[in-house]
């Protein structure tokens, strides 16, 4: 598998988004407290910056006001010519692109951590682009350390061939949190308190990375996307039924062939018909309905994570 | 107590109305279903009629688009000469009093159940206005009947000397379903089912009183609205801490004075100085935030609800 490089130098500039959906709660009220008393994100070799990153939808307690921010930082949107007609969301990208990019430039941030909740019931999900990301794969590791007796699942989202579309895309390296269940529009604190401390974990990964700590090689078990399937529907599109309560609230866990995934409001049910078992993840999320997704494919791999060697000490002063 | 007038003539013209609040799911699709197969609200004695309340909000998958629909029953809004800048949910409460009013008036439905979800702990709740409307106490009580082993809980939401304001007012008689947790947005099947069997229930119940049968008198336990709590708050007005994790989903358990009802971001806690113990109710509902309601305080009592008298003999056609 080729890995992408890692980092040679310390990682100084890095950014905590929160809000990039705006009414995902965690990352709207971290993010908020952090512009006030931002000494929480400081460590001794960089300061974290807190970013709030959509701040109209923020207002507005919604995903987005025009469209979903978070799958707006492809080189399309990025680069095109503005507009007075483009939606806000497209504008605060190209603004957050110069912020903490731009994307693919050395000038780039070293690292944006990106924070999310979700409807479905997914605990802690760390969530990043593809596994060759050496880096992000160490400080997965080191989150799910942190806490042994919770599951900390890692997801790669990036199907094939996918060009990355997420905040945490412009910087030269980055991932986000994904916690659960959290209605949209409710802070809880048991997930506030959760994201609090594994940003403070991450944060203190890379600064261990920074004071020149290596890391040994392991083997990483990850969900990786496969496919998305939609919800049962009318001939007008409609919804014709919902997520199956034997489906309902198990993400992650097997999914036989011949499992129920769908009840009609009809009363039938509707089977799952793939050929092998697949760990459906996003399960009922609030705010994939209007993208056609009832839940996400997944299926379960395993992976050698190379060493993450030491950083090169600092050179000396010359004469 | 003095009792609401019981109904002296069998209660044919019945409504079930879902989608009240655009992003209330069960009710929605509940609505939206019935719409396409009203087979279902069918009894030998009446047809409920199935009514999308707020067809914007729901096509928008918001509570509302203008202000709450549910707080827009009142004689200000509906007797107020119309203008072009109100909002669309006044015009519309105004097509609902016409539709299943007008309030107060001989020609208004005899009955309205109007659907809801909180993203509460509430499990399933029927909501009346106060305890004297004798009718309302008996369908709760025939509602508790039919699955004694799960909790169902009466809560009367109105305050003293509060103008009834919601949906279900516009009829000579009505109440309110409130089902979750369920996120904004999110449509389980296991609140769907259970919504649908208790609107099963309830027209079952009309039924039976329609065609002569008398309910005994019995003692009634249900919460009644004290006072409403909100969050604290910085300077500003923003959000300084939430509920507490040691009082987050536990809807109608006692809360004694001293016990932590918030966590402030500082990690400080914040605790209840009442003097008596309540029953808190609501907690953290993500459409209150906005309200300035982090949870609403209710008192428990219990009551006395008189017989529920049979319908007289329908007259024989004269000579």
């Amino acid at each position: 598998m080729c890995s992408l490089p890692v980092p040679r130098e310390p990682l100084r500039r890095v950014a905590v988004t929160g809000g990039t959906h705006g009414n995902e709660m965690s990352g709207v009220y971290l993010a908020r407290h952090w512009l006030r008393a931002p000494g929480e994100l400081q460590r001794p070799s960089f300061s974290a910056v807190p970013v709030l990153a959509n701040p109209e939808a923020t207002a507005a307690c919604r995903r987005y006001v025009g469209r979903d921010l978070n799958r707006s930082f492809t080189s399309t949107f990025l680069t095109a010519r503005a507009t007075p007609d483009d939606p806000y969301e497209v504008t605060r990208a190209r603004e957050l692109n110069q912020l903490l990019g731009p994307k693919a430039s050395g000038r780039a941030f070293d690292f944006v951590l990106d924070l999310h909740n979700t409807t479905a019931n997914m605990g802690t999900c760390l969530i990043a682009e593809a596994p060759h990301n050496v880096f992000a794969m160490h400080l997965c590791r080191h989150l799910q350390l942190q806490s042994p007796e919770l599951p900390c699942r890692v997801f790669l989202y990036q199907m094939p061939g996918e060009e990355s579309f997420t905040v945490d895309s412009v910087a030269k390296n980055g991932m986000a949190l994904e916690l659960g269940p959290q209605p949209q529009g409710v802070l809880r604190a048991d997930l506030f308190s959760r994201m609090r401390s594994l940003v403070a974990a991450a944060l203190d990964f890379i600064e261990l990375f920074n004071q020149g700590t290596a890391f040994d090689a392991f083997e990483m078990e990850a969900y990786r996307t496969v496919s998305r399937v939609d919800f049962p529907r009318t001939q007008d599109g409609d919804l014709a039924g919902t997520v199956h309560p034997q489906l309902q609230d198990r993400d992650f866990e097997p999914l036989q062939p011949g499992a129920p995934i769908f009840q009609l409001f009809s009363g039938e049910d509707v089977f799952f018909e793939g050929e092998s078992t697949v760990y459906p993840v996003f399960i009922n999320e609030a705010a994939y309905y209007e993208k056609g997704i009832a839940f996400i494919q997944s299926e379960k791999l395993m992976f050698s994570v190379p060493a993450l060697p030491a950083l090169p000490p600092a050179p000396t002063p010359g004469p």
